[in-house]
């Protein structure tokens, strides 16, 4: 067997721990060699995963530590950007959880500097490793549905899932509808030119300024084609994630809502279960993007979601919520 | 517009009832002269559907006049054949309910008058009208599964439904098992060589003498094929019934559970509610079927589901009886 | 029996020949006394239906027909709020397809000729007869959901259906968006307060001025709860129709796909059908807000879908038109 | 970390290799140490899944080594009984695929070398570590139904998996229907009192003496409950496993149909894939079962799955075939 990458973990939330998992028992190619988290628990439990792994609260060692050829980073999103910078700087090969950064420019500024230090960079749109976006891609690439005239797009997450950041306006755009903005991109190969969103707050207490946890947004393409977007933060029944094209000769919907394949039928009609956590929705999909990323790092190769996707995304995020601002829809320029 | 064929009810029961709504309101080339039920309300009700349409206890007088072309039995079981014997020799042609008789003497000696007196005889095997069932048999008929090799179909009746001849040995397989049966043929195509059947009875107090309410019978057909029915008259959650029939090729499945196009999603997991009631699943075959009665009628042509389907039937759960009585398998002869 | 109530039908195109059918075939209380159509086939036919009915090219005959106490208008959209002022200064209950009218200004001429003479007015939103509808309204206002924060619509129909007066601006907002927009309303019992509405023409040839076939429209009710709603005319798979409504405790999911009870499973995969026409979707419900027009008449009650209804649903329509000529959200004054 | 069970393998196909992929990635506490197969390439093929794994084509220097401390058995059907006594006088825990022997003769032999030498055993009727049929027997155990009343069963293959063993009489019962019958002693916690089979040969050529490759079967538990299954080799659409347990006051369904989240509408109706491979559908019943025999090794616990409920499947697929061979039902006597 080759000599495995050996990476290195810099947040080690839920997220991160994930990622750690995958790391350490799907990927034979990799070696978790480190975790960094200001949350000592959280690094030492992650860190405990793999034989030899080191832990620290801050990522400072680890990209000192030349050993070690990569970095996932899975901290809060107001740290991307910056932590992106100094990995680079460091020659590390970067996995980043999407956001890219916090807007634009920050983003900018980071993929500037994966540029010129030559080092690799993957974003987390883990949507378009899953076996059935990757179908649908396919499906509507090869021209099965025709040009695409008309999609609908829905990410919610379970209120009991909590939303810390929820207090900035752009919170919402850039966490969760970012998701749907690169999934529609992916799915039907078409730029965006106009965004449109509106959005609510529904939650307890009266909303800082400007949050929101409820929102609907419109996408015009370069092509003509529209989209709707709707996501919330507070379903009662689980993690709900459906997307559907269409143009003249059919349509796809992706998605699925059961978890358990059992169905009780009695007197009160037939019921089911739905799927609660995001991960039992896409743990395949988290799987296959580390495995294409440490596939990529071993083999020299470029990621397939790298910045120009992460940007372009960011740009559409920032463009929603200059939209919900505004009062008006904005016009997006083509990705260079 | 031609004049209305008559037609006489005899048996103003649930499933009467119902007969008498689909001559009045469906089928416009049919008019509803007469209603004979021993109970008054009853015939009262049915007649009052149609205006000018005359009640009787007995059905006597609807058999002597002229003017009354077609009769529909929809009166109990065990009144079927002799019914179809009196009215077959006033000269009146005849929708009947199944079963056609209670055995198979009773049945060959209708039979017999049916065809001594010219008249016309359709029998009540409904599902043969069903779109989806008719659908499956044009599949199956083309040839797009390939020769069937096995089949799987349920019957089921909710708890309430009360069943009130259950007490005899043969009930279940002569008033619900015959359906699957019919519908076996219907859509297989072939002939049924050899039943086996087993059951139980799960009712309240202890059975009668062979009393069942649940059963299970297997079937071979004359090329090898095999099926499995299931039935039972206690269900919680309503009217079930379903068909798989399989061939080298592919499956079909027909049936479906959903009375309302609403789901209901909340922290209880997904809900919807279930088809109860016979009539809802059968309602367009119901309505089709006597179309095709009275269409026949009026043109002197001769019913798809005749006699000798019904006969076939009757063979076979006589023989899925006689195989509980025995506890072995019971070999049946090709229809002649 | 009482008396039935006459009705004339003024437009016997495949909307109108279906009202035609309901009236005679399902619902006793009324007698199809007349038809007009300009087109003569096409009346002829429709008054073939009933024993009795006359036909003529033009509605004024039966207008003054002082026997003839309702109407059932489902001539083209342009001329609606003109014959309802007609039949309104003729003394006769109305019963109009959407839309009530082309404009509000037309629509508020013609409910005041209704309100002047004292006839009853109800509008064909059949949906809110749709057993499933019905049911997830009850559901909605009994509470289960919580109160509404988001909703999605779609009503998409084949493109092999054709739309004749596709070539105005407003044309797919007033005749398909409105079924949303008062579905919307009905199912949340909220008001909207600000429309936002993109559209696109993907049609053979190019577009005449502002026509569209394909949009995307945004809601924002009283309470801040969103809704989107898409349309298109140009489906290969059939007419699909579906809403959800989600609240803090749960969601509503209404729509369904199959037409026929019967899947096939094969090498390819599994397949079942579409619903394709739009009767077949709805046939309950159309047989159901005729019985409830005609009970209406018959009592003297006022129907439950009238003009205070289809007001606030055109309204909306026409706010949907203006935003998408003037590229921004439009404000919308609660209803009266 | 505490030392890992290090871990033989005896048979190297497609199932063995399933399971040391499970060994290797899923499950920490274990280490494959040796890998055995008469087929050179499958062993190495294995064995180089972990580092340091051995391979060899015999079995005899792994049941000799002292720091091997459990073995699972995935060679052929006959070899399991004669593997477990030898495994057992070696003093290794055993992990035996099902069926645990050819005969009940040979599967007490193995049972009684099982218990003199004190190991453990547990055989591979992974259904039972399925999160759905988990949850399903759960809420069964917890009355949610009733009694039970009735079940159907279902287990089929693709024809193009190909049954090298198809040949024998008993092959079908003991490789097939063996899951079934384990599965319905495990949903419905009762014992099967009386076994009905029938069976034919529908694949190419003539059938061997007695080979059948499509079965049906009933099945009469303690209390009257009655259950029917129904088996083949030859499906066109994939792995088909489903089964519905009923009772007097509702019924479960277990099973699903869809590999990828992923539905295609089109003029043709709408199609979706199908499960085709068994362990796409057990994929973590496959892993839980593993990690619970490593575990109970670890522990030193009883395996939850052991000889007396494989004995019993066992004695249910001998009565299958002797039900079969003598075309009559077969009375079974209770397990011990």
């Amino acid at each position: 067997m080759e000599e495995p990458i050996r990476v290195g973990l810099i947040g080690a939330g839920q997220m991160g721990l994930w990622h750690a998992r995958c790391l350490v028992h799907d990927i034979q190619q990799a070696e978790l060699a480190a975790v960094a988290d200001p949350d000592e628990d959280a690094a030492r439990q992650a860190a405990a995963l793999a034989q030899g792994a080191r832990w620290a609260r801050s990522h400072e060692a680890m990209l000192s530590d030349r050993s070690i050829q990569a970095v996932v980073i899975a901290s809060p999103d107001g740290t991307h950007a910056g932590l992106i910078e100094e990995a680079a700087q460091a020659g590390k090969d970067i996995f980043c959880e999407k956001p890219l950064a916090c807007d634009l420019a920050e983003a900018d500024a980071a993929l500037a500097a994966v540029a010129s230090h030559g080092v690799k960079l993957q974003v987390g749109f883990q949507r378009r490793f899953d076996p059935a976006y990757k179908r649908a891609r396919e499906v509507i690439a090869a021209g099965e549905l025709g040009p695409v005239e008309l999609a609908v797009a829905t990410t919610r997450d379970p209120l009991e899932a909590g939303r810390p950041s929820a207090g900035k306006n752009a919170a919402m755009f850039i966490q969760t509808t970012i998701h749907d903005l690169d999934s529609l991109r992916f799915l039907t190969g078409l730029e965006v030119v106009q965004v449109y969103a509106t959005a609510s707050y529904f939650g307890e207490g009266s909303a800082e300024k400007d949050e929101v946890d409820t929102a609907a947004v419109v996408l015009r393409f370069q092509t003509g084609a529209l989209a709707t977007i709707t996501n919330s933060w507070r379903t009662a029944y689980g993690y709900d994630v459906q997307v559907e094209v269409m143009g003249p000769r059919g349509k796809l919907q992706v998605g699925y809502e059961r978890q358990t394949a059992v169905r009780h039928f009695s007197a009160q009609g037939v019921r089911h279960d739905h799927v609660y956590w995001y991960i039992d929705r896409f743990r395949e999909a988290y799987r296959r993007e580390m495995e294409h990323f440490i596939g990529c790092v071993a083999r020299g190769a470029t990621p397939e979601v790298g910045g120009a996707d992460a940007r372009a995304a960011q740009a559409l995020a920032e463009a929603a919520a200059r939209s919900l601002r505004e009062g008006r829809p904005i016009d997006v320029p083509l990705p260079a």
